[in-house]
């Protein structure tokens, strides 16, 4: 008898690292996926639900799992952050996928969300990939369903280690601070994979290459999205392999115990001069705040390395 | 032939001078009241809905116009602040109004919001009387209506006197910052009647009195509300007269030339040590920013006296 | 037997209106002026000490009355505002005044300033017309003279106002926020003159003509420097006539019922995204904190305008 | 022939680890100290006068080299923090020093270190072991004087570590947020010692009784403080070791390549909700501004444990 699988809602702004994100969650048995959620952050509202869209085609995600199309722009400022240049153009590393036939789903993502806590109260991983808009315009929304929530595994800030926006913020928590403080608020168990654990599962160029010559649609695309970002990494760094961030919550949310976590009392600062959107975490108890959440401060790399791969090549095998 | 009545949503976190606004509203015909919305502010939300819905059944509100409850707390912090002391017991000054016989409308004050405004694009103007929580809700989930709203009239800020909850803010923005400024972001035409306005223009006790002893329902509870407020006023500043807030915004949409309006570019202070909450107007254009609003700095205070004080003694020729 | 004068000091920044300040105060023998300080403001710290002196020769302030230099910038941030445009060339409207000959003194504001306090502790009353720096330095490096002031006058802040440089901001206090707040919180007694009150003593055009067409040396400087002010605000607001911010404070330590004075507890704001340097006054006691200050909010309008024209008109009689 | 000496100032605020580090200092031929500056921090001015006269008499330094009183609480906040608890009783771990005889020096640290730099520009290494008020203030006071300071070296920040006040900030950073600012700003050559580099050079339980035992004055008093500091670290902890972060600094001017240095563009939080008195370090040049600082990020531990130990161990020699 299999082990039951961790009902999930997947909520992202594809971005390539959700992109690959998806491709590993929907290879994994562990998660048991009720629909993806698109929100705006990597690119734009449209960009993203349609890219979600696309890569659930891609996919094969039957219609059943639904794409549902969330906010398009932060909580609390009118204004969104321009679209991610590291995503390249049409925010997947330039990798144009096949229109998507299924049709819209007619929701908002939010409601949507809370359509599943309320039928399944208490079962729900929310796995958030990008801005935190989504998942904390429901739990302001919908106060009584913060309950329902089993735990959000999120992809977000920078704890110990340099920012990717700014010296301070990563760019989930800077596209919209204010979501990323409610999130934290409401204590709803969180895991938090920060840029201290996802920079230090690198995935090389050796395995983008290896996935991009398998051929089979999700493999190849997967392959030429990787290549895209280690291209761009090393040219910035000089070393020929990329963080996938997106894909490392996503492993956290498959098996946990590849990364290395801390308790912490978090909060999100909205506002310093320098350091908006900074993950603020108390992992010594100097505030006195209770813990509420886990932050991943370490991983496996090898082993996320190999959990990735492995998974990804599952779209080879199937498509012989 | 009458002329066109404006049509309006009012949302509302009563509160005694959302009350009286209410009282004044519905005895307007130069207004069309679609509904109510109940927003968290002087009072919790399940208080505030239920006096929006009490007071709906003592005015006589047909069941048409329905009382929707809407949001709980701030867009972007889970606490909210505590309720309002100066409303005394129940928020309405200690006075007890009718159980409400009407069930609950079912759906959230945003959603019915965004139906109106879908069904009648560019005709309503929201009269908000509590934090902009759930307007600036409306405008997040929905961009594609701000274009739908004609105007919004709201009772908030301090531009230039002093706040009423700390130096430099007024309840309505320091209860929820965030949402006003993205109010004020959205360039949705603005009529801001902050307190520089609304403390010119005040009921002295003499109108209290005689609209309590009129014996009527509504006018009856209306003088035993400005009484209470009265009284409380008294105890700090020595002058038996009081400031309805929210009466006069309700007044502005009403007979908007009852105020005198200044153009300014405006925005709200959310990130001050001592400022929170503070609305930043700029009416001498030093900042080069578009104006987006018109504030209310002076009115015309006879006139409002009498405008609210025969608006609410037609409760009494309504019911011999 | 006269009565006895008030020993002061005066921290200028001059600037026209610190120019018409200092006219105004050696002619008024109300007070006994020690010395006048110079700090960066309007102008550099260059340009304001030799202003200073300039103008103290005009003026024939012996050399045993030193001017004095000062601090260069703000003393949290290292650049300063740029020169006031309002100030004109040289920041005396263009009027050019006949060079210094006194040497210049050795010391440092700070220093000089510290001397006097310990020599005649509990004397002195600082006028301060620049951003406080020098005042905020003098009472960090020796708290042990805070006792020895007898009170700080000072033009700045904008309490009930619009401001001058920012919606919400003075000049004064936007260019040391953090010395105007140190200030504040020493708790040495302060009478603050803001723009609330500078605003409603408005000095016509014809005052300048009359001071201009005097023809002796400070009268007419004075005339023209007051024209270049008028015109400069005519041009703005279509009003002839101009605030003489500096001159009042003056006519404050001079005349202090000229005033209409509230006590507040204040503070300056350091930290907010558009209220940076606004002056914060409680008036209504909301915060709890103890009151530190009297803020001028009116003025006698006429009475001011009478001492300023008749002080300044003594520079005619002493030249004949 | 010996090498030349590094002409050094430091500014100090003792404190244990100050202490540690101006015996690790006077026994390290490599620098040329010209005096002790005392700023408030760890302890209030008073105390941290007398503490570093006390312990340049137990040193044996002449009265040639000054002990100089700086300031006595940081330049933007009239409040100090309280006093370090972690220094326990008088500031030294409870190790009580004999009263100084030497008389105190008359003038102010500010006035002192200028002097020292006209009378030798661009020679002087500062030394800065607690908060920066004094620097500041000498930067601030003496732009011209800017240039004649060779490097500042400093103990203070956590880039990318927990603070040890709050969850953001350490110590010396978080009590005078605005100098350490100033100080970045100023463009002066910056190597900046953060709790990431002295948290990763711990001295042992082992070392402090070894200190202990050896029974000259400066040795036992060192190694009882020492012995006092591991203590409080290892109830915390359970780890019998502990930092000794200004001792670190003055290793990193002695021997600048015992630690790993990363260029990086740095500034302090002043603002933040959460973040006040951050160290932002930019070393990804993120924000496009100039690197200004030298960051320690990595230390060869045993290295350091070996100066400081053989260092330390030179006032046994000096004793028989
Ligand atoms: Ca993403
Ligand atoms: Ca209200
Ligand atoms: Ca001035
Ligand atoms: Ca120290």
């Amino acid at each position: 008898m299999s082990p039951a699988r961790t009902p999930v809602i997947i909520d992202c702004d594809p971005g390539i690292d959700d992109a690959i994100a998806l491709f590993l969650a929907f290879a994994s048995p562990e998660l048991e996926i009720a629909g993806i959620c698109a929100v705006a952050g990597n690119v734009g509202i449209n960009r993203a639900a349609d890219n979600a869209a696309r890569l659930a085609q891609l996919i094969g995600v039957p219609e059943t799992v639904p794409v549902v199309r969330g906010h398009a722009g932060p909580v609390a400022r009118v204004r969104r952050l321009p679209d991610e240049p590291v995503h390249g153009a049409g925010g997947l590393g330039g990798v144009d996928l096949p229109e998507a036939t299924r049709p819209p789903h007619p929701g908002h993502a939010v409601d949507w969300m809370a359509e599943q806590l309320e039928r399944r109260p208490g079962e729900f991983t929310l796995i958030a990939l990008g801005p935190l808009t989504n998942v904390a315009a429901l739990l302001h929304t919908r106060p009584d369903l913060r309950a329902a929530v089993r735990e959000i595994v999120l992809m977000g800030g920078a704890a110990f280690a340099p920012g990717n926006v700014t010296p301070a913020a990563e760019f989930n928590f800077y596209a919209d601070p204010e979501a990323a403080r409610y999130v934290a608020e409401t204590g709803v168990p969180l895991r938090i994979v920060p840029l201290d654990a996802t920079r230090k599962a690198l995935t090389p160029l050796e395995d983008a290459q290896t996935l991009e010559r398998d051929g089979a649609p999700v493999t190849s695309a997967a392959g030429r999205m990787l290549r895209h970002l280690v291209e761009r990494h090393s040219a910035r760094s000089g070393v020929a392999a990329c963080a996938v961030h997106d894909a490392l919550a996503v492993a956290a949310a498959v098996q946990p115990d590849l990364l290395e976590w801390t308790e912490a009392s978090v909060t999100v600062e909205c506002t310093g001069e320098f350091t908006r959107g900074a993950l603020v975490a108390d992992v010594h108890q100097r505030t006195g705040q209770a813990r509420n959440a886990l932050v991943a401060t370490g991983v496996d790399a090898a082993a996320f390395r190999e959990l990735l791969l492995s998974r990804l090549r599952r779209y080879s095998r199937q498509d012989p």
